[in-house]
């Protein structure tokens, strides 16, 4: 590892690439740190129960008083999730504009954190000074109203942050992104760029929010004698407005389903973040009182998540509405990858009750496309290149653009979560590592389920467990009660009585054994047991189930 | 439900549409039942552990002195994997075209029946007569060669079955597919068209498998100077083909690999479905002979699997290959749903490893988009259609394309697995059900796992089990040992000393409040324990765990 002297900027992602979502990034300039995001993540197939993974913050509690606040670029889960549980450890000030500020505030309140929380609104064009920091926020445009990009400017040079971002010349609430104002801070000399990867595979440029309201102007006109059900993010608060729009225009009163998107909606609507024209909403108790064709309900659900609204709907155990036949059910969103099965699964069970599902082209995404990212690359023309939000493959892609823009090979870094990027005007390298981590939150439980726990509900899941329970006699090795059997998820027991009763068998003779060769270690009692009917099961069905010999041992 | 006097072709599908993958259908006319295809499902996302699912026969099984043979439409496993099950309670004759008999007969070895076991090769244009039928096989293309429509001649009439089809004019290996034949046949008078669904929703038409071929070119000539990996499906021999001929080309030697790869390879190579040209294949271990620039792998891994030859590669635990930096890796396929994630893992994984991967355009669909359906529509010009082959969505957008081409409404029937659909040419009615369902497969185990082990192994999956043992003394209600708490996928033990020592508190009082009562039922004082203790664990942690006590008794 290089050591070098003038470096003295350090930029540290502590999250993000092994685990998209978790997008949380430390900046340090001697003895400031500021922390950018801090966000959660969707727990991975095989991490059987958990409910989320937030990152694992040592490196910010060992440099406490270092720490002078957290900058958040915008409200989704995957930058603000985490807070609640980071500032129990970390408790410094957080940063960020009106809606995302508000959004914040409904998660600390959750947790009973809203007192001792420190939170502050900043403005677009706007600066806060943390420590040898001067944090800028700058409006751009993204599937969320308020977003965020931020120059962080440090005696060391700038930083460019872009959060996740698009171009969107023609928003539906608010301006458009604040071009000018990168291509100024440009035209200063920017340090290094750290800028959105989501979308950096794919060519051209991101539609703007706009179209999809006239996508909805069409599909009310065409549906205009069936209610309309839309589904789409809680968050995309300008998708609902235009959804409200249209309802407006072609008559129609709204219903707003599924807890998130309420909160949300409430909280964007008291905030001035969307209009609604009076005796447009109404509540769905109400909806007896209007035809269908005077209704548009907007939902929870267009990932396909088996407890929102619409998959209720779909599976006919939501109280209040039913879905009928002709009903026009729209998705207003794309599957997030890994949710295109259960996403199906709904579409599937919409169409089996005589729904007209519409799922194709009613959506467009809320991240830059490679166009996009080359422009943000030519106003702001950065010395480093660190490509930020995605998995490998899209920093990778966002690298390769940042090569053909001209910026050298070795000035462009793919961070893994802990490095730690030294840059400095002349030179830019990795120099260490930080620890840092995944910790599973399972209900209250945050990191008490770990590799072990997860190994095991895994051979659970796989196979089931056969328990095997023998009391002995303290001193002797004199069975008093015992060995009994107990499976559960296995077999199904009454349909396999003959094999429950050869393995009872076999764990019987394995006590013989062990007892007439006067084994007394039960350890060693246990691994025979263990062997012996783990050995009979695989021969007889080709499964491993976990098995866990218990002893007891009683004093008569 | 109506009684039909003249109606006495039986459409009956045995699996299907719950379970994609278990294609199997009954025709039946009077004393004649034929089985056309005989499919395996793969296992969705909640069957814990399960290998794969295997239609219920009941109905044939119940029906056997009429089932006159099983008639197999191509060798995917949707199509042929339950054979092997199915035959050992239904031993009837199987009758499909030479290649997909081949894939057949490798089964059969691997479950010992291929001596037991009647089969019979049929030619395309030839026809086998099983009872009441006369069945004509009918040349189609698809992903895999010598696949079949089937003309079913029943003396109520004519069932055309497209099994997977696509048209291709140019296909790699062999006939286009026979359309001439579909329009004499449709001239006869069809009374019923079954027909691939797949892709019913995607406008168009899907492309010739030659133009695979033609990228192949282009990419192996962009990539002259590095090692290419390309991954895609086993059973596509004329994708491997197309490679093995760009690998000629470029003077490339090629390397097969994966089980499956070289199972299907080897077969299709000794039936003449694929020609190599001499000195170009070469074994694994003779790759170290040629430099990477030399070099062709076709490996299997195409859809993420995590055992596949590519996953395995890179994951680093492929015992002869190891990604290199430059390696060029195609994807020549695109993910099924519900496998994108694992594929961008694997992708991940190659290009962390600095291999440069490409994995859009390189692919075609085996399956009819809409204007291919309307094609064999048009030609065939059935009086009833049945649109067979994907899920609800797709059954039910082949029946609006079926009803824009003029077929009466009340003549489409989408049908649940069990319907009986009894047709003639002067009425269609699903009359009844017969009784079907889904067995799953574990290891050697087939219908041992039910809904209770399943739903055991979910619960097990998602919060662990705790067990409570003890042994209380016969007669007396005294403990002699325990209670003991072992607890697994619940929390890590050692670090949650304090709650285990609660919870063994817990348990210990409820214990003792049932025996100062006197309460002498096991199941009672069961139902006591589980209650504490699991009230006690969602307070504390918002999980419950499976909570299993286990009581014995010792004579003393």
């Amino acid at each position: 590892m290089k050591k070098i002297s003038n470096a003295k900027l350090k930029i540290i992602p502590l999250g993000g690439l092994e685990l998209i979502g978790m997008n949380i990034t430390a900046i340090e300039y001697e003895n400031s740190i500021i922390v950018v995001d801090c966000g959660l993540s969707f727990p991975e197939d095989d991490m059987l129960g958990i409910d989320m993974v937030i990152p694992d913050v040592t490196y910010l509690k060992e440099n406490l008083d270092k720490v002078r606040g957290i900058v958040i670029t915008h409200g989704h889960e995957d930058h603000i999730g985490a807070l609640p549980y980071i500032l129990k450890d970390v408790n410094v000030p957080v940063y960020a504009t009106k809606l995302t500020v508000a959004l914040i505030e409904n998660k600390l309140r959750e947790h009973n954190l809203l007192q001792q929380t420190k939170r502050k609104i900043v403005k677009h064009g706007q600066s806060i000074n943390l420590g040898d920091f001067r944090i800028e926020f700058i409006k751009t445009n993204h599937s969320i109203a308020d977003a965020s990009a931020l120059a962080i400017y440090s005696p060391a040079g700038i930083v460019v942050h872009t959060g996740d971002f698009k171009v969107d010349y023609t928003p539906v609430f608010g301006d458009a992104i604040d071009l000018q104002r990168f291509a100024e801070i440009g035209r200063k000399g920017v340090l290094a760029l750290l800028c959105d990867s989501t979308n950096a595979e794919r060519p051209g440029f991101t539609m703007s929010e706009r179209t999809v309201g006239r996508t909805f102007d069409n599909l009310f006109a065409e549906h205009k004698d069936s209610r309309i059900i839309i589904a789409t993010f809680a968050s995309n608060v300008d998708r609902v407005q235009q959804i409200i729009n249209s309802a407006y225009k072609y008559g129609r009163k709204v219903v707003v389903e599924g807890r998130s998107m309420v909160t949300i909606i409430s909280t964007a609507a008291e905030l001035g973040y969307i209009r609604i024209p009076d005796n447009t909403l109404i509540d769905i108790d109400q909806m007896k009182n209007y035809t269908n064709e005077q209704m548009v309900l907007i939902t929870t659900g267009s990932q396909g998540e088996s407890m929102a609204a619409l998959s209720r709907m779909a599976a006919n155990i939501h109280k209040k509405v039913s879905i009928l036949p002709g009903d026009t059910i729209i998705f207003s969103s794309n599957p997030i990858p890994g949710n295109e099965k259960a996403v199906s699964k709904v579409i599937n069970e919409l169409s089996a009750k005589g729904a007209n599902v519409i799922f194709q082209d009613v959506h467009v995404s809320g991240h830059a496309c490679q166009e996009e990212i080359k422009l943000i690359y030519s106003l702001v023309h950065p010395r480093y290149a660190v490509p930020v939000h995605g998995e490998f493959r899209h920093l990778k892609a966002q690298a390769i653009l940042a090569e053909s823009l001209g910026i050298e090979k070795d000035h462009i870094f793919i961070l893994k979560t802990g490095d730690v990027l030294e840059l400095a005007q002349d030179h830019g390298y990795v120099t260490g590592t930080v620890p840092t981590g995944s910790i599973l939150v399972d209900g209250l439980g945050v990191g008490d389920v770990g590799n072990v726990v997860l190994h095991d509900r895994q051979h659970l899941a796989e196979d089931g467990i056969m328990i095997v329970v023998m009391t002995l006699e303290r001193g002797l090795n004199q069975v008093l009660a015992g060995p009994e059997i107990v499976s559960r998820g296995f077999v199904y027991v009454k349909e396999s009585v003959d094999l429950m009763d050869e393995a009872r068998g076999v764990v019987a003779d394995a006590l013989e054994v062990c007892l007439e060769k006067n084994i007394s270690d039960w350890m060693k009692i246990k691994t025979v047991i263990k062997d012996a009917l783990g050995g009979y099961l695989w021969r007889k069905t080709k499964r491993r189930p976990m098995i866990l010999p218990i002893i007891m041992e009683a004093e008569i």
